[in-house]
């Protein structure tokens, strides 16, 4: 049950130790607060290693990249593989730079990542190579379109089977699998494409679940994308006529504040392959 | 007509990569998703170039410089030129340190910019020289009742044409012009100083209205100007006796994202000369 | 009077220099603008000691530290000094890392802070070394718990009076000693520390108000302390039931610039020991 795994966020207060960009630190912060986590901020080099080994989960997010920066994910990584703390992948605008996608194959290669969360495409120049376009906050709709759901699925589930992690895949439909089970998730409101950093909120969201819920982390991956999917309808659903993207921004991180675990199992809508 | 500026904007969607300040780059990232752009920051010299060729339009902006970002300035300003694509400047604080001043004058030696918005004192530093203080947010009211508006819009004019360049002079009153054409608009609302990084965000919302409309950037970035102090007056006319500051930086935004073609032809105050 | 501190920030609007991490950079720049003040942010050391020199008060907050952020506040900090410009130190999460514990010793050792502010576990790794665990904005209330009230107002004292500094020290309930004279304030709301940084815009604020009263900055930062506390109570008193920390953060705000003076003297909630 999703409701266990928020559930187990609220009581245990995971400490989350984010490696993440200056455009959404704050709202990734705000909603770790918001689910009943703890934040902490490090991204350099000379501490990452030591924040890392205070925290429950570790998020890294490849937004304004730099080379401090990279090393500072490595050196957390490694250091939460050593003590076996939970840790997440968000390789943001992967394919965009050879910056990115060297740092993310790098970590990729060198840190064995209890998630990978990412759009299509970038997940796609993740495990295969080649250049995307469009914004970091863009959708993937057309690219979405031109396979079928089906397929989408066998190929995230056969992805995570050789990576040996769970991925998190953000689209129209959702899909996590761990390459033995998978979730497919219709929650979600196409607005959220319309607020910058709703992935990154989703992949701090995601680290606090795991975080809690160490020994369920697929049902906990799962859990952290319905409820943010949720929350995107119940912010969506309260807008008036003259609100826009900020304040919707404002109503997602709101809603996952007030939210629940019996509304989390109400809301979800998903199918488990 | 304004309206087809903004138009475009929404139909094109334009990629706009902006290298800025951390103070204000999720509201400037959340603008240009509101008025219909994408957006992307990277402000690291690794990958300034390659992001900067991806993107249709080149947003600049000198808050919280240092010497690497500033590095990736040049870089993908340079890139941005090579391309063909537009460019524009911020020159937050220049005057305020030999930092920000140097980068202001070798960024504009060096890069062809499309666009060059600041307040009155920030652009005097820039053609001139001198010292200013009173912190970037402030209003330069005292500097701008010195001397009359004909004569401002006179000296805008003549400073455009030396640059070669389009200059949009915030202030009270807003001036825009090429050197040969010039809009005077009066749209805007005396709360937006009270909102930190008001400019940082038009500047990203002209850079999306000329990147969209790339031969008609004069018009363009004067429908940037009256459109986002339209949303500023929209956004102040919502405002109930509790809000403040914090409400109405998210009632701005909300306006962009709600603006029209023809609201913002019907709201738009400009004369031009 | 409170009220007489914040009108002189209203009536003088101080430039504030503040040196910050990039989480929380905008919501104090904001705060800095609600209250009255004016904002700059500069973290580079190559124009720190120009900022620091234009500047009425200077706020240093140790979040996202790095080494080259941590030169630019000892070189704004001395520079501070060396004019009569009030500087607070905000330690935020020292103790966490030796890179966080050695800049805030060094901090300390090397500037004369008028305000050093923080909450009890930073403090206490401050004056006397230790780890503390629980993230940037845990509350410490078991910690709190474990002394009585009277002897934690003696032990600030104490240490205030040793160091030579006021101390502002944030809890369920907040105390502000100079050595001499303490000020036990009962204001704020427990939500707060649902709302990240609302300890970093604290730190800003007191910034603000001792700038704007140097000759009384013992009540002056007791002012801010209970102002932030009471905008806390009302920005609380303002929420409705779909309301989150999302929403609270600009209330909190919004009530900052809304606030007067009588307001603040009858809302207040303190005695002084």
């Amino acid at each position: 049950m999703f409701s266990e795994m928020l559930e187990n966020v609220r009581r245990k207060r995971p400490l989350v130790h984010s490696i993440t960009n200056y455009v959404t630190a704050n709202d990734c912060a705000n909603i770790l607060l918001a689910c009943g986590a703890s934040a902490i901020m490090a991204d350099d080099a000379d501490e990452a290693e030591e924040i890392a080994a205070l925290a429950s989960g570790v998020n890294l997010n490849l937004g304004t990249p730099n080379e401090r920066r990279i090393l500072a994910m490595l050196l957390a990584g490694k250091k939460a593989n050593a003590l076996g703390i939970p840790v997440l992948l968000d390789p943001v605008g992967v394919g965009a730079s050879k910056l990115r996608t060297d740092a993310a194959r790098k970590l990729k290669a060198e840190i064995k990542f209890t998630v990978i969360r990412g759009n299509l495409s970038e997940m796609r120049v993740l495990s295969r190579g080649g250049i995307q376009s469009g914004g970091v906050d863009s959708e993937s709709g057309l690219a979405e379109g031109q396979i079928s759901l089906g397929d989408r699925l066998a190929r995230v589930k056969q992805a995570a089977a050789e990576a040996g992690t769970i991925l998190a895949v953000s689209g129209e439909v959702d899909l996590v699998s761990d390459g033995h089970k998978s979730y497919l998730i219709r929650n979600g409101h196409p607005y959220m494409s319309k607020v910058t950093g709703t992935g990154c909120q989703l992949s701090a969201l995601i680290t606090a679940f795991v975080a809690a819920n160490p020994d369920h982390a697929l049902e906990a991956c799962a859990a952290a994308v319905a409820a943010m999917g949720l929350c995107g309808q119940k912010g969506a659903a309260r807008m008036s006529r003259e609100d826009g993207n900020a304040t919707y921004r404002n109503y997602i991180i709101d809603a996952v504040y007030n939210l629940d675990g019996a509304a989390l199992d109400q809301g979800a809508d998903y199918d488990v392959y």
